[in-house]
């Protein structure tokens, strides 16, 4: 099985130290990594920048830009948007927050999210990224991001070129929605498909639902018709293996990394 | 505050003895119950129905008939349809189910409902029972629910007749979907409102996510404005509370009921 598609999201192996990680990745043959801006101001963003270039690696994202209920949110994302220049990656993932502390209004949150892309779209144009909106899945709507599917995002990049604002397609959070697979085509017919990414969704959920992703062909997910209709919506881009899970985290990194890609040719290509 | 409109699901105030919560209700001004098939079993089908009539409630809805992953769903739903009539009750609500055990059709288990609905829509029709088909948050797609938005509900019940198949309005399970006051509208439009629920949501969610449920006013729901797009809409029925609540499960009864009141006169009317 070809690795030429597959990257691993860092979150994956969220414990992994990042010289670590691209030092296992380029022994197991993988040559792209999703990047998560904590891990890489800890390590530096020069030195990851040279570290995975000097590995012969592509950062295929960085995670994560949004949560433009904040403040400094303009701010802090134009920052995301440099640093995703710096390791030269494509996109910058987008989550785009929930509601403000005790606030109800979720259309005033929807239309600040397309107010802030608006501003941000012409920044990240010049630096050559991709803003990428994630749809998240909508049991996260009130608290982390009040876009929850892709029609939704497609909406939201619509006014801003192509080149500039594109979506996350990420199995977790859309293979409920009876809507995916046309949202899918329509994202590849309007040239948005900035990432696609792939977890298996399992139950039962843990508390506060963050770390519950499944492994790649544990859970109920077509992952394989996902990827089809993803190419056929013309997208040949990367395919980022992004889960959030305690037993995985709990596994040494390059146990997890060959865990992954086994399951990837298995479930996704 | 005029009660007319409000009801007490029992799911409410889940350990309150059935005869209990008739006699609270009564001296609480309410007038309108939601019921549970299997408590209601429990104290007697033929029992509940005089014990209700004696105290001059109506039973708004019973809770529910559904899960038609499971190889006995249609006799089950029928002795649902029954029960249903035999208390009097307008509407049996219906939770679809999920996947069965290690699927992965979604697309499959989705056309079962349908299939399902056109098996039991005369029988319903026969007793003048309205199956209520009801979106559950996506959160529920793999294991309780395959019906996750309300013009999905809609469309299934479109090609069946709109005195045997409505569907049920619960602000939990709707409040993330940006298309939800359209749907509304257009179930008005097409007379499908059975039923009207509420409770609020919050987080975070608790593990298993089905006891997490917001008492009005505590979380982030428009609720007002979803009763005002429901009478729009054209319906004039009751408005059942239920809440799924630990905190609300550990009060005493008629103390849980005095608060959602209070809560639904602030909040909902």
């Amino acid at each position: 099985m070809s690795l030429e598609r597959f990257s691993l999201n860092q979150w994956t192996t969220r414990y992994w130290p990042l010289p670590d990680l691209v030092a296992g990745c380029a022994e197991a043959g993988v040559t792209g990594v999703g990047l998560w801006r904590e891990p890489v101001a800890e390590y530096g963003l020069a030195r990851t920048a040279k570290l995975v270039r000097d590995a012969g690696l592509t950062v295929t994202s960085l995670c994560r830009g949004g949560f433009f209920q904040q403040p400094d949110a303009i701010a802090e994302n134009r920052r995301a948007i440099e640093e995703t220049a710096e390791l030269g990656a494509p996109a910058l993932a987008l989550v785009s927050g929930g509601l403000p502390e005790g606030s109800r209004d979720v259309d005033g949150a929807r239309q600040r999210v397309a107010d802030a892309l608006a501003e941000l779209a012409p920044y990240a144009g010049r630096y050559g990224v991709r803003l990428a909106i994630e749809p998240l899945h909508p049991m996260y709507c009130s608290d982390r991001c009040v876009v929850s599917t892709l029609d939704q995002a497609l909406d939201l990049a619509a006014p801003l070129p192509a080149a500039q604002v594109g979506v996350m397609v990420d199995t977790y959070h859309l293979w409920w929605d009876p809507g995916a697979y046309a949202a899918i085509a329509r994202a590849g017919a309007e040239d948005r498909i900035a990432l696609f990414q792939v977890a298996d969704w399992i139950t039962p959920l843990p508390e506060g639902v963050l770390t519950g992703r499944g492994m790649l062909g544990d859970g109920c997910v077509e992952l394989r018709r996902f990827r089809t209709a993803v190419d056929e919506a013309g997208y040949t881009g990367p395919i980022e293996v992004e889960i959030f899970n305690d037993d995985l985290w709990a596994m040494p990194g390059a146990e997890a990394l060959s865990l992954c890609v086994a399951r990837f040719a298995e479930h996704v290509t």
